[in-house]
């Protein structure tokens, strides 16, 4: 795309959604805010197309030129996602049928089966029209294909013969495929390939991963194919982008969606008043940023409340808004956009609150809105596309989020009920990133298909449960040439069709890793470490899971204090090549963790002045289009924190006062010192 | 309806659920008791009409002529809450269809669609049959419609036909509809009303509202429709009521309902055992007092024990049997009727056991109901017909219930969990009621239609969320004309159709409450008031919710303890005319309600000798047929209490003992004192 | 079945889930492992017919033959448990239908209706087959007909046709229906056998206990089916057995199956690590004993860990698996088989592992398994067929265990819940047994249909809903007689269709009870016994239900401490004829239930030195083949316990060492002693 002149910063607006008409008053408040951008139009295909195959226009028009005139740019999204009546009663076979087959009726958004072929029939004429509309209009800006897309849970016929034309492709033969699935387990195997049971009930662990990467596929697809046809109608200059209904999804593969993408976009809504600590932001912005190792936009974002009821709300105190703001932007977001301008007055967002309220007059949200917009007028040059180079990795696995729910290794029910996870793949990554952040880490994801993990000296791999054994080789190639790796328990225990290797675990990680092991128990109770070897105190132990590890050149830097597991170590690590791998074989305590996490980084050389800071303050660092360093030093929480300011001379961008290496810098509550070098 | 030469009191009586013939040893036994009615008929239509248009009426004329020999009135039901089998095979589609569509399947009793017409065609027969029938017979002196009706959750296609057809009616186009509703909101407007999508999976907070009042409304019409049917064929003198199962229903308007009636009657169950404080039965028996402003029978009550199970048997201790039928008078019943007379010994209701045991033998509660009917023959004809005259009123208002359960205020869970309220309207008007009952201060309820709220000197208020102008208009006429009103938070939010107001909130209430606000938030965790303005204690604070009000006029009488909310009141009160308006932004625990609510109401010259009784003695006060005061002292502990009386000289009915004013009267464990003044 | 000339040990075996051929590998590992059995084939039909009508068996004959070269016997199991894929697609009818009738998808095992006719032709052509083909081969020693079976919870057409049949043939007429069910009541009486409505919505309690026979009726008929199928073509001297999946289902009576089977055989799964106290193992080897009082099979239990997840993998502490081996033994197992040699490397059972793990390598399980066999083969033939000769039977009750489930007396939830039971039939009969092992008392299980109670001198009864007049009888005439009775609560309330008794309760035990009660009360919190006792401590109370016991002849021996319920005794003893009965009216803490327990054994004259071990310690008794006593000694705990040895002199098998009469031994952690007098 485009280089943008200034970051972007404005909100989602829908003048349709609005009792009464006051696009003028709306678009004056805008401009005085200092809004550079609104995003519209995804959420109505029934003004677009009010009946099948009349389009209109006129009614966004005058929004558009209305924009146009106080230089607010438009991004337009393409209104796939929410089907209108009459579409649904021409066709009511396109709602999306849910595992199981329970009867769906219409109501809800995001419920058609996107692969249905008259979907797309008309979805294709709606896009094609629209675009073609609005290519020739300089103020739209980028196009938005759908929204929050993901696989809808479809199970559809067409959905499913779709999988079986895939399975057909990828085994060649049934045969092939029992094999690779183990169906003779049970006697569930197939002749040929008219014989495929349903998904409904399978029990198959390689049926339900293969399935869980075929609804990835669809969203892939889909929004491949609607970025294509926008592509063909657009105006060159204008950007295509989709915005992820935030990150790490089971039904989403957003690093391959993203390669249909000019710039990957984001929907973050965090915690506000006592849970703001700005780490939500930082980990889908880190995960959005590392999508095309680039900028990345904010196409949604907390405005006041953020709730389908209202037992959930909770405006931002005084300054969080503008704290948000900063933290997306020192991330690397090129923009930030709320969701959304006017608070609804009826439906199932009727809590969801823009930044009016629902008597759509000047607030305090609106005033800080304000303040923020105007700033960015003046500082944002200095702020947009800001590079951010990280030296750690956390490889993420959609398989292997997948695979392990089905095989969850933790449960907060008894055996006799199904597994309730307490912790999984997904809390273990948040763990590792978590620590990262609070240790003033900064840290990219980095993906198995991703060709060169060399550009990191650390990467963090959590419970790798599936991997075909290419993967597990880079990894081991990874550590060989130097690279240093933490590795959680279950990492190359099953094959790329979830089947557990029959070689001896971890399998061709064994090398590497230094050990080797048969048995693993869950841990009924949480185990101390004998001697608390990381000085971390007996209150911080191990859970879930341990891995019987019999070290055969790895070192054990901590053993369970156990009769019974005490014989295995639990934590080893092992010199490989010119590189280390360190190895958890069961899950640490947050402060066991950071203190693992800790040692391993001090060891790489990545650790300086930033762990010194106040806990509420975060630190965050790049390089602006001068060239020049900028650091972040964000404050969450209620009360002024101090610091050393320790690197080079500079001024803060905010208030313009000079900031010097090695002085005592204030940071007021929930706000924001921004340091450009000199 | 006539006028009862006394109490009626009895039991629903099933000979034909009992295992062997004894009609004439039950009767004899009732009669030696002392009842002087029986219910009879509601539940058996295989017997009244064991195949398809073939009519029995024997098995019950042997029991009404037995009843009719020994005095005992009988209370006639129409037995159209259960379908027979044969009628079930013959039109399965009468089974109420639940939103979602699951199949249903015969076993359970009301699950009829009560709208369908053949349904109907086949209890019109059998109704005028049954009228017809016992018109003539004087010991029939009314009719019971139907038994706990209620819309049976039905959806059917005749249910939603009907709904269509409704909102053509009300909102007359498409447009019109669309524009109430805010259908623009995800493009789901329609354009003609055979697109109307059915309520399985509506998301709109105006669909949801206007189906909750559709379901009302079914209920309401298949009600007077029945009532119309018995009074076609009744004798004159005989009354026709129904027996609601309980009050305040999401999917009843017992408002309406009455309207039809002749006389309001209620099933109330209670707790028993040390969970009998008489609450349950005051705020029920007030509320179906009001529906009418009248008298009204208990047709179901507490014999032994009630329970699905066998988990939750409580049968009464000494003398709560007793206690309870005072309980009931006092508060204006004319009748009460246990459920039911023999335990029965299979089915669903095993454990809801009746006066007698399974063992159909003379027992404990046999004992004390014989001591009750025998009492009641003697001083009923002082207690029956008892006048109540309140001065406190709570509006409730059916349509906030519904609304605020859409979008409610409190969840015990998290938000990524779908919200269960631990505190809704129902909450809330149980609070206040149940305040005012411990502050022994009667009040009625009030509903929205009610023309004139001007005979209440206080009215309470409790998140009135939906409401139309007039219904704001004429809260605040009510306050400037000299009434008091105590208010709480989400009031006048939203108007008739479930939309916020787009004017500043609390819209046409604003000058009445004398201020503004724009902003809102849950309150994660109880807050305390700042300086215990109340002088409740630190331990009383307020929850869920807070409303950031502005004052214009009112004045502040509490605030927050806390940095952010703080700068907000959490209690106001405004002057208006000649009157008040008290509005609580937040919900108060308990005892801070009972401080406020107290405060009310002696400032309004409502409080006197009646708040100085002992905690488990309560009073109850009406004016009978002898136009002389009565008063009761309800003791619901297992200990005496003593209290001094305030009132003029009298005599304590049960006993004839005389009760002089200023003297230390003591009541008995789970006793009770009726004084008739002299 | 023939004798056994030593106890069977082994594994179930799965060759054709394995991931490469490993067929020498396994049965040289089994042979070193001193296997003796393998159970194979019932798993996999798929194989044994690939195509309708095409059947193979060269597959498994080089399996068969490598074992038996091995010496290693086979026992064979019919397929049927799990349909080909080619089988649901020619008749996806098979699927069982669950009641509410929702959709079925094949994917998982035992979901067929084995009622289907279709069924039963394709499952009778494949087993007569299979027979046919091993009845010559000698190393085949018996047949396992299909696995686990269950009823499937199946409401099939043809099955609810087959329920009206029995019913037809049971009731005689639907009057005589209607007048067991109580079907007047709710008016759902029915005039001819087809208005009979289906069990989906049933809420009669007597429809649902015949329902639920009906499904055991299933189970029984389906297993007597293939068992006689098996007889038809087998050899002789191959015996015919089911294992059934652990013990005392709600939907099989192992009763009436066993008499179908040539020997008996469960599948117990059990604790592990600290959570392994051999009472899971006692409780379902003594259930099985009892069915024909006779030895019996493991045919499967715990290997390395067995779980659907990965969440609770609880791999054996060191020596645990040699304890539970000979736990099963002193039992009475003549066979000890685990579940099952190699783990499976995909699929729902990945992490039920089996010997060894999924690197099929040697390894730790595999060691103590090889220790076992060997020593097996050595001492096997002292402990083969031990015969166990109780004096305590505890009765069975399925019907009971049902009704209670329908009218649970506990709930955890409030009443507007559903009631979630947190004790039932179920808790009680295990409370009672495990009271039993904890006191070293062996006992048997007795069945209603049992001739003759008389073997036994204390008879306990828990909570018998559900009996006709008849059993009532049977059991006061066996106190008469001299036998001693401990029964609880609910005992002879209700009759064989689940209707509650119409005289006095306990109706026809009235003069064994010697009381009667009238009412109960469900208790809302635990209450203390008045003056302790039984010197239990005040800590120990009595919950959930209390009758209220008027005492005729019997003897009050506990009272409540409340001043409600304290007029009625908690517990009586009542000597009638020769024997005593003594009634608990109430649910007793463990502690409380061990007192009273041990009073009754005490004055049985059942107690002695086995009630002094130490609490891990647990002592099994019997006699072996060479007519000689021998005594297990089993130490279910992680340090070494001592005892005095109170039997005549004998000697250690496992260590030949020498045992001598009141010297105290020294039992290692979880090790055994088994004495074998001289």
């Amino acid at each position: 795309m485009e280089l943008l002149p200034n970051v972007l910063y404005g909100a989602a607006y829908y003048h349709e959604y609005e009792p009464y008409e006051r696009l003028d008053q709306d678009v004056a408040m805008m401009k005085k805010a200092g809004f550079s951008v609104v995003r519209m139009g995804e959420s109505t295909w029934s003004l677009w197309e009010p009946e099948d195959g009349h389009f209109t226009y006129a009614w966004m028009d005058r929004v558009v030129d209305a924009m146009g005139k106080a230089g607010i740019k438009v991004i337009m999204g393409t209104p796939t996602y929410s089907l209108p009546v009459w579409l649904y009663h021409e066709h009511p076979e396109m709602l999306a049928r849910p595992l199981g087959g329970a009867p769906q009726f219409y109501g809800m958004r995001q419920n058609m089966d996107t692969d249905n072929p008259i979907f797309r029939s008309y979805a294709q004429r709606l896009v094609a029209h629209l675009v073609e509309h609005y290519r020739n209009n300089p103020n739209v800006i980028g196009w938005q294909v759908d929204n929050e897309t993901s696989s809808n849970g479809a199970s559809n016929p067409d959905v499913f013969a779709g999988f079986v034309h895939h399975l057909q492709e990828k085994f060649g033969t049934p045969q092939n495929l029992n094999k690779a699935w183990f169906l003779n387990y049970w006697g569930q195997d197939i002749n040929n390939w008219n014989e495929m049971p349903t998904p409904d009930s399978a029990q198959s662990t390689g049926y339900k991963l293969e399935w869980s990467r075929w609804q990835q596929m669809r969203v892939t697809n889909y929004l491949a194919w609607q970025a294509a046809l926008v592509r063909q109608y657009r105006r060159p200059d204008q950007f295509v982008t989709t915005d992820f209904a935030g990150a790490m999804h089971r039904d989403v593969n957003e690093f391959e969606v993203a390669k249909s993408l000019d710039i990957a976009a984001d929907n973050i809504y965090h915690g506000t008043q006592d849970n703001m600590d700005g780490w939500a932001q930082a980990e889908h912005g880190d995960f959005t940023r590392s999508l095309k190792h680039s900028n990345y936009l904010i196409t949604e974002t907390n405005a006041q409340t953020t709730d389908w009821t209202s037992a959930f709300q909770y405006p931002p105190y005084d300054g969080q808004l503008r704290l948000d703001a900063y933290t997306d932007l020192s991330s690397g977001a090129n923009m930030v956009e709320y969701w959304h301008w006017g608070s609804i007055h009826s439906g199932q967002e009727t809590y969801w609150k823009g930044v009016l309220s629902h008597d759509l007059e000047p607030n305090r949200a609106y005033a800080e809105v304000s303040r923020i917009g105007n700033e960015l007028r003046r500082i944002g040059p200095h702020l947009v596309d800001l590079k951010i180079s990280n030296q750690v990795g956390i490889l993420w696995s959609t398989d292997s989020l997948n695979a392990i729910s089905f095989m969850p290794f933790s449960s907060s029910g008894p055996q006799w009920a199904s597994a309730q996870p307490v912790a999984d793949y997904g809390t273990l990554v948040s763990q590792v990133h978590h620590t990262l952040y609070r240790l003033n880490v900064g840290a990219d994801f980095v993906f198995p298909e991703d060709p060169d993990f060399s550009r990191y000296k650390v990467l963090i791999i959590p419970a790798l449960y599936i991997a075909d054994d290419a993967l597990l080789q880079k990894i081991s190639d990874y550590v060989e040439n130097g690279g240093h790796v933490l590795m959680t328990f279950k990492s190359g225990f099953a094959n790329e069709d979830s089947a557990v290797r029959w070689e001896r675990a971890p399998g061709p990680l064994r090398k590497a890793t230094g050990f080797s092991y048969q048995e693993f128990s869950s841990l009924e109770h949480p185990l101390a470490l004998k001697g608390d070897p990381f000085g971390a105190g007996a209150e911080n132990k191990v859970s879930y899971w341990a891995e019987f590890l019999m070290p055969e050149h790895a070192t054990a830097l901590a053993w369970y204090d156990h009769p019974f597991f005490g014989r295995w170590p639990a934590i080893t690590r092992n010199s490989f090549g010119s590189g280390t791998l360190t190895y958890e074989g069961t899950y640490l305590s947050d402060e066991l963790q950071r203190r693992v996490l800790l040692d391993v980084l001090t060891r790489s050389g990545l650790t300086g002045p930033d762990q010194s800071l106040p806990a509420p303050v975060h630190v965050k660092h790049g390089t602006n289009r001068f060239n020049k360093r900028v650091h972040y030093y964000l404050n969450y929480s209620g009360s002024a924190q101090q610091f050393v300011y320790p690197y080079a001379d500079g001024v803060d961008l905010p208030t313009a006062h000079p900031i010097a290496h090695g002085k005592t810098v204030t940071v007021q509550p929930w706000d924001v010192i921004i340091v450009e070098e000199n």
